[in-house]
């Protein structure tokens, strides 16, 4: 870190005073370590390290015209990481690639730049994995305004869980006052900023997550009008019950996790439901291969005239300009909370990816490098 | 029915000549027989003969101001009416109540009338269930053109299945040119009609359907493009293989059974694939109350940003004016086929309700009083 820093700092000055390629020999001179996780072994059940190759080499910073270098200060672990290793077509045709950097998304800073969109120092991000440096064009970078918010919100609130949790409720969900809006995975990145969304729509929220603790921030925090433990039901049938009681029937069902709270709430939906499929993670440690049984539920989508449809957030990214001046607006303000939680490391990613499917992080899970 | 023939014929006389209300003192003398299927036992499974109990009393004609004594010709059997037989709440809030008369759409002729918007022998179509004859507020009925197209249609083509057909397809399935539609059901009241409507919408169309004949009769008379006897797949994943080898992917399935065929369909959606929940027909005997288990497929809903719709016809009751004079124009060309299978007499309702779950009929099922 110390290395990098004054690598980063270094630059800033040479680029000013010298040439663009100059500042390249500089970081080769240093023998600057890029570290890369690999993808190497497909999981059978749950991801974690076993199924990552650490690969450190001398960075190579030669950089052609409009690229830039960046270094990675916070990495994204997301759930969608672990849909992309199924072994069958999933939301890209194929497979993430065996032996490969993992994609993500990376908030980082510019070490040099041979583009003048783009300075030394300056804030971006970029789809560029899990690597501590990467070397791309500026056209894929996105410049980040540090005044606006955490740049590391750009990993979350501001960015693709945001944008999920906005255009999901906003255009799938299409929440109206004084509607009941169940969320399932509500103590999550997307789940807990679609309760606060909801509630801005003026719609009674049910959030259900696991733990005790994640309900109590959801009831006390996020202003959730009930909470529900799944954990502490053992069948769908009395879970479907107590949402039953609490609410009286679902309009909106923003479903993160499927499985068995799917099973209790979808038997309560109500006349014109709308079902957001927006994850389904309790499905992802190996039921996305070979699907988990579960109840036939169709016939409730029948009686209600309900819909369901599912999302991703690639299709909004052309649309940040519409979310962007709402939320960023209610970030600045300090009304919208947006709890990231950070695991300092790099080394510490696949075991971060793999507490997403076991651990008690609330909000938005980063890597801080 | 010929004392019933000469009793209409007779009132036809009366009206004209003396009072409203002297006709109805004839049809009592006449000791019209006034028969009703009860429907007296809930179904654990397949419903039929053991269900209903049949009561006969002499017809009681008398008719207040704007009431009308209609003659049942034609009388409904349709897979919904087993949804409402279900022991939870289904489509309505309540089961279909014991020891009343089946519910259920029919065709009949008034036989009496105190209005002038009905006179005795006009054809009228009303929800006046399994019996002979009915007493009726002439605005619960409406009034049918034999001129048009044969009566029974009002039944079918042009009732409530070509309604659910029609609006199911366009409103909720929006086929486009050069798409695939898949048609589960395809040979019943409304598939057959969804498979040569999503024809005219310029769609290729693969119907499935249980049978060599019902598939030799989808792609020679009902133009289809490919047709699957599901009967020769003993698993969804063999199913799926021969739709995917057949279609390359599926952006609308039209969707009347459930269960299996559907298992083998969900996974093989395009970008954007609409899927239309009509019927859920393979559990209706049984899996309402207590599900089927099945394979858990929401996952594909994501991936492939679809949308799912349930539907039910009485949702475009007041957007008739729009689908009738676009399709009662291809059902009087003959361009359309609407086939109907009648079975004679009003004792075999029972047997003929049972026969929609196990039966080789094609197009419309009516029982033909």
């Amino acid at each position: 870190m110390n290395l990098s820093c004054f690598t980063r700092l270094f630059n800033l000055r040479i680029i000013t005073v010298f040439s663009l390629t100059f500042p390249i020999i500089m970081l080769n001179a240093l023998n600057t370590i890029h570290k890369q996780w690999l993808y190497s072994r497909h999981p059978q059940g749950v991801v974690g390290t076993d199924h990552y190759t650490m690969q450190e080499q001398v960075l190579d910073a030669g950089l052609d015209r409009d690229e830039v270098l960046i270094e990675a200060r916070y990495i994204s672990v997301d759930p969608y990481m672990r849909i992309n290793q199924s072994a069958k077509p999933t939301y890209n045709p194929q497979p993430h690639p065996l032996n490969t950097v993992q994609a993500g998304g990376v908030v980082g800073q510019v070490l040099a730049s041979r583009t003048d969109k783009l300075q030394a120092g300056d804030w971006v991000f970029g789809m560029t994995g899990w690597q501590t440096h990467a070397r791309v064009h500026f056209s894929d970078l996105t410049k980040i305004d540090p005044e606006l918010a955490p740049v590391s919100t750009a990993l979350g609130v501001l960015g693709m869980p945001g944008r999920t949790a906005w255009f999901g409720l906003t255009e799938a969900g299409k929440p109206h006052a004084g509607e009941v809006v169940v969320v399932s995975g509500a103590a999550g990145a997307v789940g807990s900023l679609v309760v606060q969304f909801a509630k801005r729509h003026g719609a009674r929220v049910l959030g259900i997550a696991g733990g005790a603790a994640k309900c109590a921030w959801l009831t006390e925090k996020l202003n959730a009008d009930w909470a529900i433990d799944y954990r502490n039901f053992s069948d769908a049938e009395t879970l479907s019950t107590e949402i039953q009681r609490l609410t009286g029937g679902v309009d909106v069902y923003f479903d993160n996790v499927g499985g068995l709270v799917t099973d209790a709430v979808i038997p309560l939906i109500k006349r014109r439901a709308r079902i957001v499929i927006c994850g389904q993670i309790s499905q992802y440690n190996g039921g996305l291969d070979n699907p988990e049984m579960g109840p036939r539920l169709l016939h409730h989508m029948l009686y209600q005239r309900a819909t369901m449809q599912g999302i991703l957030a690639r299709d909004y990214l052309h649309r940040m300009d519409e979310m962007l001046p709402i939320v960023a607006a209610w970030v600045k303000t300090g009304e919208l909370v947006f709890e990231e939680t950070f695991i300092d490391g790099f080394e510490q990613l696949p075991h971060a990816l793999n507490s997403l499917f076991t651990g008690e992080h609330r909000g938005k899970l980063i890597v801080r490098i």
